[in-house]
């Protein structure tokens, strides 16, 4: 018997708690001590708002030379939603899994300074080069957890903008960020005798949508692909290869030129959001993490489908992932599999399945033309 | 005695309950019948995930010509969000409140039809245009809560894309538009022997980031503006207006124009997160509704900052809206007083006052260099 | 005495070639009479420039219910683009033409007013939209070839951005609606008492690339396409539909996405530079004209192959439409067919033509790797 | 017998006249000898075409420890732009002259290659990094002019983008980067058994508007700034920097960003054009050129104003660099001064100074509200 078969909330909880061997607690009542919340992540806290967490599973996936079935905890209220990933996740499982890679780019943080003019700010600019020795002392005396990467720079008139680069780990690391930034920045201040007008520039960028996200990425980058075979697409996606690639060149590839979109998928913000809310990661992050790709290509016996996301930001530590229920859906995750260090970069490659299997799933909607549909059979149950 | 004085969330919590009349019962504890929710919102449910929930306020607004103060509850695990805006809520009400508009743009689904070659699409683009009441009929059909209010079209080759615009009322409207989208489209199908191969193309644009939200906005588009004076500069932001417009010109202005980002504001996605999360609202919306602009102007005796939300998708109806908290998060922000129609537009002022009110306070962060301090008392605090 | 009081262009000629030490002699042959130019086109003229002229043809076209047989005046000094365009028009003849079409948008001029806040602002948005009557005649009092057609609103803050549109009939109409546009401003500031701080706002958008041309349009937007038979792809462009669709998904769709290029296209620009050069046409804007996109779509015997130009900025009459050689040049493509106001939108469809035919060559010889050696063989006759 | 077959100009010419019924006097005039044009820039040459040339300056600038003073060739049909790029001239040449920054990004050139899937594409990009020196060989194997700078990786599915980059000297170097591309192409697919489906994908970017020439750059990136004094401001650009950084942020920095525009500037494409067609540079490259930025910064007793253009593709030697008239502006610019190897820096240099005096004017014009003025007394001219 599957997840999908067991009737009742209760019923599904214990089902996952056996295949995974963890007890959820906190997820199912609302006993929980919020005083850590009230201090570090929520001022003039009241109380909790609680969004129904649902899980989606087991997804398949290849990384880093082993192999892993893995639930995937999605809180959301949107219908549907889930029934969609799921259909995703049993397509990619009955293909023979997900192949997915992770690449670290760095948490960035880019202040801007005013110079006295250009010919400093060149100045200043091969400075940055040749110091990178010593700015990476500056910036990880703040923290053991960081490593200074690097720093990129941008200049007009006398704004200087640099755009520093950080590896924080386990962690999503923008705090991380903001204070080694700011010892950085001291130390140009002093150094060059020049102001700082923002510690945080949109050179960043952060929580914005921009080109930037899509052409130097930002956090981590995931690349996620499948090969759904024709029976597959036929027995569970209930549609062709043909129309499949149709619907990706009319509504994505097209489609997104004509409106300016900043990268081109079906829904990956959808699956983001979910996963984020469920493991405590910021939400604001999501307007700089959904300007992902996706590609699908006919081949002789089915199709590949694959998803770049550019732009993940998230964490494993800190932040909101302390706090007792997304502590649940973090521990679900069976993440302690690999050893710390490598924890936030498996959680990646398991949030970009899920999104594959989002993709997949609602494209295949749209190419069957029965999005509708599911949408009225909800609005039945209201 | 004000909220921010109270010590304890149960202090809080009362504190709020009195101010406004209302009793919040779900937000501080777990019982509560999730049966619905795991019918309509959430497949495969096996509990709910809790976020700390805080309010901020009172916020002063001038809006439809009346004054308001109200409460906002802002979900977040991220520290120091809610004590941001809850400053700048007092710099807005200690300059006399915030001026706010809303304009009805929308809710857009926009179908991609394959036609014989542009030809046949143009004439269909007329036809459209001329049977606009028989497509009202069509679409109206579908719902009594749903408005047709037109389309636009562009073409490419033998695409076709339609972008219908309809008035969803009070809810956020995306599952009625879907709906009568699909009825449209297979009017069309008949009408014209065309193929739709996706009900929702990229042209929409829904839940992705693009040029689009901006110029053509989508849902409801927020103006809200306050004149804050010299002296609240001072005393509450702890900066002044020559500071504040450089790092707006130096950050907003030119750091954006660098990184190629949709719109310039400073952390609009921050607070939409917060109150989406709140009162159930879809959050993958965050990636379309982050594009907004803000502006400051130095003046006599203050600077005036503004801001420009194009792309607002919310409703006080449906979807998450229905939940035990989100329900008492609506609550307590006191909508009913605007008769049933007008209430979404009312939520919608409300949010872009507090959008604003993060923006000022952000922003007067970054022009005197505070930012990095408070998260470095934030981490010490762990 | 400056280079400024030379009165004639042999004394500035003169002028010069003292205060520099050369002689000019090629810059100033020519027997033709460029007095009228020194006064209304170039000042401080000391010659002519010349461009090295080819032709290409003839294109075929399907337009407006008539076939047409033109030959295209082309100036470059990029060996192999006329070659390529000229092996686009022998595919297209080979196919049966290509079938265009026009649709005029207008040209655009967009001032900004600074009003008191957006309050005021909403009433003269309302207003403007009231008043069409009254700003038609205000507008078009400024010329008898220049027709109003409406006005696009945005503000933020108290900065109220209007876009005029104008019909300028044969002319590319710049100056005509900068005049026109000038007479609306006057007529709005004395009425509202508010100030315009730029005639001309970069939401126009004149002479810069923007996601604006590409939704918006401007000037004319043309549509051409083509259906290329198996048999005419393999015999002129040297490839297959296969090979033709792989590479447009590969460069055009995928490639552009992630380079985050307003339109996806093969060289447009090209194509449009040759001609405007030729007919002398306003060269700043190509810098908005190259925003299109092209399709191509495998058929049961071959491959239709379409563009869209969302932005033409041209015009048969005006500005350097009446120099000497860009007389003959527009001569040679015989307007004259159509009838005074019509003869715009031909020229126009004949450039789509041309654009297409370029697209298609080019985008062929990517798909069979045949690029380098072209211009292998160009670099080996120098 | 086709035109095509024809084969000296004059026959072409007849060939033409007869077919169409005109007569071209005034395009085949000119003394000197086109032969060699006809044979590497233009095919189907059957004349020149003459464009009114005039020359602005002298322009005063301070580049590479030294000040220059040279006159700038500037070929166009708009009325009024040669005589605001002089009065920018002079306001600089008043103001002690533009320091002018060049900094050579390189041309690049971006193949697509099919690998089996994205883990095979991480192997490929990680050799490219290690295998540097191997590439540089293959590459400057086929020309001795070239120097491999490196390269930039993408991917998604199955697609490798690299985006290759050089220095190509004196030359724009286009052709020169394709052939050495090609060379690099047939090496990895050797090595890697994989197919290159477009020498040219659109990420080089190649001549289309796109985030990247902001971001990342493109030939030679130029930082033009100069201090312009009240009084100078007062007597040549007829206002005041108050108006003058009002008009900056209304126009340039808030109406671009409702636009979309890729970058933020007054009109940098009509300086680049008329240059661009006075010395021989290829105008398809105007669309990724006009991407610049401009800022204003009011100082104690002025105005500080600065260009950046982040993408300046331009040579001089090569292309139509050695046509007679072209020869002739860019002697007129006497980069002689320079030695090899330099000269194509100094007129990127020259370029940027004379952009930025364009920018100065035209803004100034708009500030003052005379703009339409200067088009209404070239209007009567006619």
């Amino acid at each position: 018997m599957t997840l999908r078969e067991k009737k009742t909330l209760e019923e599904r909880k214990k089902y996952v708690e056996q295949e995974i061997g963890v007890s959820l607690i906190a997820l199912s009542c609302g006993v929980a001590d919020y005083m850590p919340a009230s201090l570090t992540n929520c001022e003039q806290m009241i109380g909790v708002v609680r969004t129904p967490l649902g899980v989606a599973g087991p997804l398949h996936i290849k990384y880093n030379k082993n192999e892993y079935q893995r639930y995937i905890p999605l809180a959301t209220t949107e219908g549907a939603l889930i029934a969609s990933v799921q259909r995703g996740m049993k397509a990619i499982a009955l293909s023979g899994g997900s192949v997915i890679h992770v690449e670290r780019i760095g948490v960035t943080r880019a202040p801007v300074f005013l110079t006295k003019n250009v010919t400093e700010s060149l100045e200043i600019k091969s400075w940055i080069a040749r110091e990178h020795k010593k700015l990476a002392q500056v910036a990880e005396a703040t923290s053991t957890h960081l490593k200074y990467l690097g720093a990129s720079v941008h200049m007009v008139g006398k704004r200087l903008y640099v755009r520093f680069r950080f590896d924080t780990g386990e962690a999503m690391g923008m705090n991380m960020a903001t204070i080694a930034t700011s010892a950085l920045v001291s130390y140009i201040e002093k150094k060059w005798s020049v102001v700082c007008t923002a510690l945080s520039s949109n050179r960043c960028v952060d929580k914005k949508p921009s080109a930037s996200a899509l052409l130097e990425g930002r956090g981590r980058k995931i690349y996620a692909e499948a090969y759904i075979s024709d029976a597959v697409l036929k027995d569970v996606c209930k549609t062709t290869k043909e129309k499949l690639v149709q619907t990706w060149v009319d509504k994505c590839a097209i489609g997104s030129a004509i409106a300016g979109t900043i990268g081109n998928n079906v829904h990956q913000s959808n699956i983001l959001a979910a996963i984020f809310l469920a493991t405590g990661q910021d939400l604001g992050h999501i307007a700089e993490c959904s300007s992902g790709i996706i590609t699908t290509d006919r081949e002789a016996h089915g199709v590949r489908i694959s998803v770049m996301m550019p732009d993940l930001m998230v964490g494993t530590i800190g932040g909101g992932t302390y706090l007792p229920t997304q502590q649940e859906c973090l521990s679900l995750m069976q993440l302690g599999v690999c050893k710390t260090g490598e924890q936030t970069d498996f959680f990646a490659a398991l949030i970009g399945g899920a999104v594959l299997a989002g993709e997949i799933s609602l494209l295949s909607s749209l190419a069957e033309g029965s999005l509708a549909c599911a949408h009225q059979r909800l609005a039945r149950k209201k």
